[in-house]
């Protein structure tokens, strides 16, 4: 079933399959973080953003947001449609946390007054540069038309998930999505929802349940991995 | 007539007056660049950028603009109206150059397919950090309407400036604009056009006349700040 590698990322591979319109997406414990400068590997995380993503990716297609995602296939696989990637990463914020509080100098976790989304062109050789949608369309990255679609799934995509990780006693802090063009010219979204492109923390006690721990140093990445998945497969309470 | 020092920038102080609703502004030879790290001198540079601000922002007048600016008291002041400054610098685009060409690893020089408006959060001790549209009304800057009206005004200067410097000789490549807010609540073009906020290149020789031969050590500072008053205050060929 899976075909020829077709693309390496820090996470994840893509293999073609025998359908031209299909991918299967495996999923590696690699992690990275400050563009590839840090790397390490984190016990058992490729399976839990498969499974993650697997949980959530149907959540958000029941939502009415259309997405790559087919099916989970294995611990760390999924089949996905063969979409081509746009290369603008989208960053939306509800908080203040990370590179926002770092680049304009505002403490991390203050509530935004409305939800920021952030363009960034995805290219690790220029360390995903901050970008706005004047300079995606004048590089061809997108159309204004791409951009509106893809700002008004980012902002359904966060209308969704934050009442959803709030039920599980989750603030969602910020989080990454990336979209895709279908065979048939549809954007849809791609890419992966989990503790490695979103930030969650425990909203009782503020622990930080992503990517961060591997980021800063603050030890505990495995376990704060598996209770992120714990917590999106597990009925909310009063559910 | 000029009253107590409101505020020093690093190219002009701002005076109050005996009108509470206007300023002077005193334009001085300081120059500085990459946020003040590299400082210097280019003697005449003052007189030079009030002469080219006092002769542009009557023509962006009469083009429809609306402009502090009142009039040029002497070689290096003028009369303007006490506007507040909105903290969002907006850059307009023709051509790559500068920040735009080194994060996004483009050469300098090329024709972009549409202008690339830019907003800066107006901070020195951030360094002017890139900014969106979301982030300046998130952090309360600007609403979401300032910054419609500030687009449309940056993009008719735009539509101004490029013919008129083309007529010239002069490449628009880049430029900064800033805007206030008058006591009346009119958002109006703020601040200076000039070699310290445009890019202007020779059409013929692609010879750099503007800041950039200052921040770039290549010579000659004062005679292009001294040229591109010639080609502004002269008329242009076949006129």
């Amino acid at each position: 079933m899976k075909g020829e590698l077709r693309y390496e990322g820090k996470a994840k591979k893509v293999f073609a399959t025998d359908r031209p319109d299909e991918y299967v997406v495996e999923y590696k414990d690699d992690a990275t973080a400050f563009n590839a400068q840090k790397r390490g590997t984190v016990l058992g995380k490729g399976a839990v953003n498969n499974a993650i993503t697997a949980a959530l990716y149907p959540l958000l297609e029941e939502a009415g947001i259309p997405t790559h995602f087919l099916e989970r296939l294995s611990e760390r696989e999924q089949r996905v449609l063969a979409v081509e990637i746009i290369p603008v990463e989208v960053v939306v914020r509800n908080l203040t946390a990370g590179s926002f509080s770092k680049r304009l100098g505002l403490s991390e976790g203050v509530t935004l007054s409305r939800p920021v989304v952030e363009l960034y062109y995805k290219s690790d050789v220029l360390g995903d540069p901050l970008i706005n949608e004047d300079a995606a369309v004048a590089m061809g990255w997108a159309t204004e038309a791409d951009l509106a679609v893809i700002r008004d799934l980012a902002l359904r995509v966060r209308e969704f998930l934050t009442p959803f990780f709030g039920a599980r006693g989750i603030t969602l802090v910020d989080f990454k999505l990336e979209f895709g063009r279908t065979p048939a010219g549809q954007i849809v979204l791609a890419d992966e929802i989990s503790p490695d492109t979103c930030r969650f923390w425990d909203a009782a006690t503020g622990e930080k349940l992503d990517k961060d721990r591997f980021r800063r140093d603050l030890g505990g990445v495995e376990d704060a991995y598996q209770e992120m998945l714990r917590r999106v497969t597990a009925q909310p309470a009063g559910a």
